[in-house]
């Protein structure tokens, strides 16, 4: 696996793939890689001969008081994962190839945005489209992956490239889950054992509002029921448990087609997100 | 000369010809073609065997009190121009298909879009962005031409591709000129006998500020000067008059190399713009 750390290499690596014809597809991530980011690698190597993986910490979805600095990482191990599952480049960028001096364009997004995560970490979205923009022109790929765990960020992402017409297409794989349903997330290196053991409660917070919801509850009954379970199970403060329409991510009172759960809450220092499909 | 009106449309066409391996070259422009443009779209053919028009009046980049409700349109004349100059397909999208229902993304420009253009008209240089950006990604070109006359338009459009790492290289064409120096410009149909008489010192000032600069004024000095001949011309506001580098469009305070004189000014309620390499 070739390991490439500015656009240079990159686009001569790619530029000899595309001169064969060989379709690209790229897994966008920040890295500390888990079983989630590799079943994304794993989908990749399904849907195009050569598989890109990008490692980038960005600095421009983290606001001033979150935890860019102590996010973990990993290289060396992840490098390791990487080669193994058959990806073909690691393109790990500095922040300075990324955003290099001079650098004066960002992107605002609204719609799937805004709400849920965009309220809780307002500048988020908009530092996720304007780094996949550039990880998608810079790679050139024909396809990118990403995992449902972040549901809302899938949302937003295709709306960015519908709206800027990016020649790319997006493919997304279903949670990976650890063996009590915890969704897998590099911040569950954050977990102690204690916290570990509590936040089961989130899957299963939302696996009881998805049934009642599917029993006819409205949104409303059913995510304060989700809420209330995971205050009870320890978690500290719930960002959110809703219920939005899986097709344009708007919000319903009840389950009226596809529709996607989502919840963020608390455990101490630690913020966990997750979502299911309902309906 | 096919017209087309519809993404899907115009996705269909520019396939047929990709599939045959041939380039495309994209003339963005806001239609009511003059000289200027058919220049733009006979340096788009030197560039490319496939050459695209576009025409839209975008919405995005006109202030509220702008003259979007009266900006000067004529398709029929348009298509006859743009057929006779060999151009391949015109796209004419409505804002409906530019901006359909669910659209979210914006661009903010910072870097060239500040200062100049960017301080009279904030909004402008976002609007350009973004409405490039798509059109870029919806006409799928290999290169996009541009008219120096909106220097730093062209300034800002290569920032916004560089940062996106859009697939398209961006061309200019030197400003096309009536016979007595007035830059040619859709917004010149505006003007009354009497203010197009006048409307020639714009061009003036600026060859009299480059003569200046050359002989080793100032900016302050070269450019003062400028705005006092516009003045005394006639012109009832001076928005600016200012020299830039011509690599990165920072200020300077003299010649220090290649440089570009823009300027703004008011002609009673017609505003004209134009520049000027110097150095």
């Amino acid at each position: 696996m070739q390991v490439v750390r500015d656009a240079a290499a990159l686009a001569a690596a790619v530029s000899s793939w595309r001169a064969t014809g060989e379709r690209v597809a790229v897994v966008p991530t920040m890295g500390y890689l888990h079983e989630g980011h590799l079943a994304l690698v794993a989908r990749a190597r399904e849907l195009a001969p050569r598989v890109i993986a990008t490692i980038f910490v960005n600095p421009t979805q983290f606001a001033p008081h979150e935890d860019l600095g102590r996010y973990p990482r990993d290289e060396a191990g992840d490098i390791a994962k990487l080669e193994a599952a058959g990806c073909d480049l690691l393109f790990a960028p500095s922040v300075e190839v990324m955003y290099p001096p001079g650098f004066a364009t960002r992107i605002a997004m609204g719609g799937p945005a805004e709400g849920l995560e965009g309220t809780h970490r307002p500048q988020m979205f908009s530092g996720v489209a304007l780094v996949c923009s550039r990880l998608f022109g810079l790679t050139r790929a024909d396809v990118a992956v990403f995992g449902e765990k972040d549901w809302q960020q899938v949302m937003v992402v295709r709306r960015a490239v519908e709206d800027l017409a990016l020649p790319i297409a997006i493919e997304t794989v279903p949670t990976v889950r650890a063996a009590d349903g915890l969704a897998l997330s590099s911040r569950n290196a954050y977990l102690d054992p204690e916290a570990r053991a509590k936040a089961v409660a989130m899957h299963a917070a939302l696996l009881h509002a998805a049934e009642r919801l599917k029993a006819g509850a409205t949104a409303a009954e059913a995510c304060g029921e989700a809420e209330a379970q995971l205050r009870a199970a320890g978690f500290r403060q719930v960002d959110y448990v809703a219920l939005r329409r899986a097709a344009d991510f708007a919000e319903t009172e009840r389950l009226d087609g596809p529709g996607r759960l989502l919840g963020a809450a608390w455990l101490g220092q630690v913020r966990l997100i997750d979502n299911l499909p309902v309906g």
